[in-house]
């Protein structure tokens, strides 16, 4: 049997998503890099601060004049002038001298640390009484102190958050080279389904839900959806939807028409598509085990399940590492965040040989986080509503009783997604 | 005293933001709607789903026919017809018939039960054998059964995730009301700062760092980040530049001059404001004690400490549970919702009368989190970019030991973001 007929493992899906090479790089404007991902190493421009500064309210001083200095015998020392914030230092200090600095203020040449406003008495005449002695150095940041000129600030890969774009505005950065997020059109076949925008929908048929869900998720991952579009079981309208979402998205998802059967159109489709190479044709999951990856030059489509509930978990455990691949974020790292730790509330029984995912209901006790196992056929909408994510039943694991402590994969983006519920009259 | 003079604590200023109303209501496609907080209760405009739908591959039967019916004593039916996906039953079942239909075709009328196609058996001549009784209802979903018409979908304050937009389509809603986002202006203070677009900086000043962080903190929680600009620590600029960001922005953000002494320049452009009211003069947390919030009518003005640290945590505790509250968010939710619990790595003390807000770094080892408080001073931008939240020591604690677990607010909205440490080479 070749090897691509041959059902795979979830593993074996995430290691395959794991090869995938992230997109080209571009530059973007700082204020439009928070979450992207670097696509190179970022050293520090220059230093940072960039000249010797303040880090209290004080006085500049030569450290040595300090020297022994105490409240019964204190050094005096002649103030000679101030720093204004925002400005550099008009005088120069001498021996015996002090200049009044303010926090962040710059430091006048010649002196070699700051006395604390705290540890000082004006004492009139322009002198200053000096109560504790300093070293040199004292409250002082000296150039590249903070962030040193050529240093490694962040490496390849590292995903910007808000205060790393902060650091980024610190060593006068304006844009920086990140991955490219992949554009995503998500596209729902099936005689049964309805287009949205359709007046009414006949006995028979149901309106399109995938597209919207999918949607909202491929933005949760940071990347863009393009054109949504519902499209008839028909392999040349199917071939040719295909064909044109290739052209201009890196991935397009199709839900429907993947499971092994007469309908099995999604791989027809790839036989028509030009250099098409089927990678995954069925994952030992359940639901999801319809699912098909495929690569077409650097683009790449996935085969979805119809339902609803099940596009959502193969969306959650294997589409979306790999839109963030593509973003250049491991899988590894990827499949780490967005997790619950939580309680299980019943027994969750499970066929050995076969990977379940099952949803559940997440809800809040004593700061305990609990999962209730969401039953009801998948094939109704209500109960994906009911769902926050899923727990994993591994194969070779015949379930697991109530009052385990399980890992719960979060549907959602909204940290803790089941507090929304806590408003519900 | 008046009341506005006193500082108050991080709790109070949380009372205060719970009474904001939410922004006005607006309609958005359901494109557009994951992540926006309903205005209204939304009910279910019709049955899902509408017709009586199979819910596994089989036949249509009428119940009693198969009554007794065992592998030993089949019950023996003449097949009919077929129904197609998509599409309604084109016969009528009358006694003694069976009609094929598929997962989520529509049952035939005269038909009250569905007949597993695994408990039939082909026996030639357009006749089956059922081996197995069904009660009237079996494998089959009336109209609503799923989604009943008029029932509550989801109430007024419900924050929509990616499966919650999928069951607005199923009823056939192409848009919802929800509130608003405000839009944030973000004004950074201060004669050290330089605009980021300046060529070079001179000698005692500093590149504006604030409105980079503040503005992707603003995008973070929902919001839109509107007009960000560099104001020097002058009067009238100030007040002008705070009236223009009033114009058309909800909310203002103003960071440094906020402290209180001879640059306290934030309370004296209020006072230059028409109808603006003093909410919050001080704030009993470090750092962060300078926060100011004002109201101007029905928008609404934030002082923020200008050390890009104490601005970033200020924005975490109180302007982000704001701008969430703006958007139909209760602050109990939002307060719940982005914390971590971890293992504290060592002694954490604190000042016994004031709430401190200890940044920290987060690690995993074993599946626990670990927390290292976060060194150095909150002037130097390093620090900032190595802590990804705070732990609060409250005010009547002093301190904590290594070894406690404690709660940890993160700064991001990325899940677990210490995790993007791990590519670091």
């Amino acid at each position: 049997m070749p090897e691509f007929l041959k059902v795979k493992t979830a593993d074996e899906v995430l290691n395959l998503i794991e090869d995938f090479a992230p997109l080209e790089e571009e530059t973007v404007l700082l204020e439009a890099a928070a979450g992207r991902v670097l696509s190179r190493n970022v050293e520090a421009s220059c230093h940072v601060p960039h000249f010797r500064r303040a880090v209290m309210d004080g006085y500049a001083v030569r450290a040595r004049d300090t020297f022994g200095a105490s409240e019964s015998l204190p050094a005096l020392l002649t103030v000679v002038g101030e720093v204004f914030m925002g400005q550099p230092a008009q005088h120069t200090l001498g021996p015996g001298q002090a200049i009044a600095v303010p926090t962040g203020g710059a430091m006048p040449e010649g002196a070699d640390a700051l006395v604390m406003v705290e540890y000082t008495q004006d004492v009139g005449d322009g002198t200053i009484e000096v109560t504790r002695p300093v070293a040199p150095g004292d409250n002082v940041l000296e150039p590249g102190d903070d962030i040193a000129e050529a240093s490694l600030l962040f490496p390849a890969g590292w995903q910007l958050r808000a205060q790393d774009v902060g650091v980024l505005a610190a060593v006068g950065m304006r844009s920086v080279s990140v991955f490219r997020v992949p554009r995503v059109a998500v596209l729902s076949t099936g005689d049964e389904i309805v287009s949205p925008d359709a007046p009414e929908v006949p006995v028979g048929k149901i309106r399109d839900i995938n597209t919207f869900v999918l949607a909202a998720q491929v933005r949760e991952a940071g990347a863009v959806p393009g054109w949504t579009h519902v499209v008839p079981d028909d392999l040349d309208q199917l071939a040719a939807a295909c064909r044109q979402a290739l052209t201009d998205h890196e991935v397009v998802l199709l839900s429907g028409g993947s499971s092994v059967g007469a309908r099995d159109y999604t791989v027809q489709v790839l036989e028509r598509l030009n250099g098409a190479e089927l990678l995954v044709h069925g994952v030992a999951i359940r639901p999801g085990k319809p699912t098909i990856l495929a690569r077409i030059g650097s683009r790449i489509l996935w085969g979805l399940p119809g339902q609803p509930a099940s596009a959502m978990i193969v969306f959650t455990a294997f589409v979306r590492p790999s839109l963030l691949r593509l973003q250049g974020i491991s899988v590894d790292r990827s499949s780490r965040t967005r997790t619950s730790r939580a309680v299980l509330q019943r027994n969750l029984p499970s066929v050995h040989g076969r990977a379940d995912y099952i949803r559940v209901k997440l809800s809040e006790e004593d700061g305990q986080v609990l999962a209730e196992p969401v039953f009801g056929s998948s094939a109704m909408i209500s109960t994906l509503a009911r769902a926050d994510g899923y727990v994993i039943v591994p194969e070779h694991v015949e379930g697991y009783e109530a009052g385990t402590e399980v890992t719960v994969h979060l549907f959602g983006s909204i940290s803790r997604p089941f507090l929304a519920g806590k408003e519900e009259t």
